[in-house]
């Protein structure tokens, strides 16, 4: 993998990162293919029609069903899903902490039971690269240690502890398993804790940031703190973040965060908002959201947003699409999702375009000048 | 619209069938697009993937919702959902009969219930024209009057009589509408009842064919009668239909139904199994149905099937399609419905081959064979 960092503007970075699967743009917005499939679309829809450079796998969702070992004997997610660019797939730390009933950490690892069929299973920092390594993606994130906020600061203070030892025994593992030829086209990523107190934010960042990952995330933010508080977060990390490699923030967020945390130098987001709220009826647009469900639309003419140019807004009028709606007919939601990840897509583009040629601010005030 | 019956082979008919929207090679059969959408599916999917030339809307459920004066609005079925081949459209009487909890049929009409809303609404030869109208379909289905089988010999006599007398009245609306400047794209097709018995069906289509409409159709079929009772009754019917004017036989049905009908001289058909048994995870193959739930997929890098060379199986293997339906993920339904419509769509395809080179017969052995 490399990253080139092409241009800065303030704190804003436009950068390309290349893997073995595919030449990505930064920055760049990842679309969550949860169980190998961005929801309602289909690897045709991912390439063809919305030209997504890398999406995101859920480790802990492919791990249950249909297990890491048939999607490696598939040919890894790249042969089975048949989308022949770039995945990322998380460790399974937050899932199994946030959809298992029951979750534990020790020191080794995490305990949880499925949320399919209460099966109970073991992640270690080894076995979910082990995991990784069969679903063959291009970049793994490593396993850390969550808190369920509020806590106390001495567990916060553990789980920071606790990530740096396993982001310590993951890198000796993955370094290991490719000095025995294994795991050659994959990279591995850590990920920042510390909620959003300066000082274990620091203390994570820098004791993580010593280590030799090959990209480094901020994870635990966007989980209900205010967006203030995630935004002063970002901006006291990235400083600790090494300027040559690319710097993700996990679950994040809305078009507003992504502006805001591109203007603080990240270079990567996922999240399931666009296509989460497509199936909602929640349509995003240079003017902000709207709601399709509303009375008004059922004979409007027009385009979800006249300004915009995907496949669905240059087919279907807002009356349409919400008269699918209403009937609940399933081709709304891939319609739909189209749309919001179009304009997920096509906002990083923007932003990107803007640092390039030195317009970021310039950028940052029409965004918000629209949606007034 | 014109009908150019091409070839004969015994009975088996090729033609084609001219509208204002699309030219249509007979034997046909028609996708149904229930609400102004084939299900899961959208009007690219039906036009630049499967090459569909005409889809069926229902006129109940567009009467219901969005509305027919709506559809009008927006320019029509055609305008609102910018599938710009042909639509056929059924009369409504069929869904007003059998999904509403309360339908009564008198003289000159009948009264259902919205299964939606509870509303009460009355359905008449002239009034499911008008509807039709509003929602522009190339082709218009006349009011029949339906009856739950088993029934007395005199409801079906009355049935077949009032048939007859809502035809007469369907067809001087319609043409008086046509001598005012109206409706001058629209067809009309009359409905052929009579259940499975021999004489009340020769008699239905003897005094519906003396009328000047534009099509026939066989309907009062496939709704559970046995499988020979359906291919007796259209055998004694397509003689009584007039040889220049497409026969339809409505709701059906199974690869073997449209093999049978052919080959007893049926031109078009619309049935929903295709897309219902795609979301039911059931799958048509040359060598006949396929259940991807079935385990042994889990890990089969085959397509579908081999043979096929629709939109899914270029791409994706039976074992991400188990995954995916496992998975309910919404994408699955939409790539099983193209399969299934394309096996459908190419099953006439090939049938019109046959019987325009004179080797139905020949089709007909290997069609078996195949699946033997």
């Amino acid at each position: 993998m490399h990253f080139d960092l092409e241009a800065t503007d303030g704190h804003a970075r436009a950068g390309t990162l290349t893997t073995a699967h595919s030449t990505i743009q930064t920055p760049v917005f990842m679309p969550v293919g949860t169980v190998g499939s961005v929801k309602s679309l289909d690897a045709h829809d991912m390439t063809d029609i919305l030209d997504a450079k890398i999406i995101l796998g859920n480790t802990y969702h492919l791990y249950l069903r249909p297990g890491d070992e048939v999607v490696h004997t598939m040919g890894g997610l790249h042969g089975f899903t048949q989308y022949d660019r770039s995945f990322l797939t998380d460790s399974g730390g937050f899932q199994a902490f946030s959809l298992s009933d029951i979750s534990k950490a020790d020191k080794d690892g995490i305990t949880f039971k499925s949320h399919i069929d209460g099966s109970t299973h073991y992640f270690t920092p080894e076995k979910v690269l082990d995991i990784q390594g069969n679903l063959g993606s291009d970049i793994m994130m490593i396993l850390d240690d969550l808190v369920a906020l509020p806590a106390t600061k001495e567990r916060i203070a553990l789980s920071i502890e606790r990530t740096t030892q396993w982001a310590k025994r993951s890198i000796l593992y993955h370094r290991a398993n490719q000095a025995q030829g294994k795991a050659q086209e994959q990279n591995i990523f850590a990920i920042i804790q510390g909620g959003t107190d300066p000082e274990f934010r620091r203390i994570s960042a820098t004791q993580l940031c010593e280590m030799d990952f090959d990209g480094f995330a901020i994870g635990g933010l966007s989980v209900g703190e205010p967006n203030q508080a995630m935004y002063d977060t970002v901006e006291l990390t990235t400083p600790l973040m090494p300027t040559h490699k690319p710097r993700y923030l996990m679950g994040v967020g809305t078009p507003e965060d992504l502006v805001e945390n591109v203007k603080r130098g990240v270079d990567m987001f996922d999240c399931v908002m666009p296509t989460r709220n497509a199936r909602n009826g929640t349509l995003f647009t240079s003017f902000g959201k709207l709601n399709i469900k509303a009375a008004r639309f059922q004979t409007d003419e027009l385009p979800i947003d006249p300004a915009c140019d995907c496949f669905t807004c240059k087919r279907y009028s807002r009356s349409y699409l919400s008269h699918l709606y209403r009937a609940r007919e399933l081709t709304f939601f891939r319609l739909a999702s189209l749309h919001n990840l179009h304009y997920y897509l096509g906002l990083m583009k923007q932003m990107r375009q803007a640092i390039l040629v030195g317009k970021f601010e310039g950028f940052y005030r029409e965004f918000y000048a629209k949606r007034a």
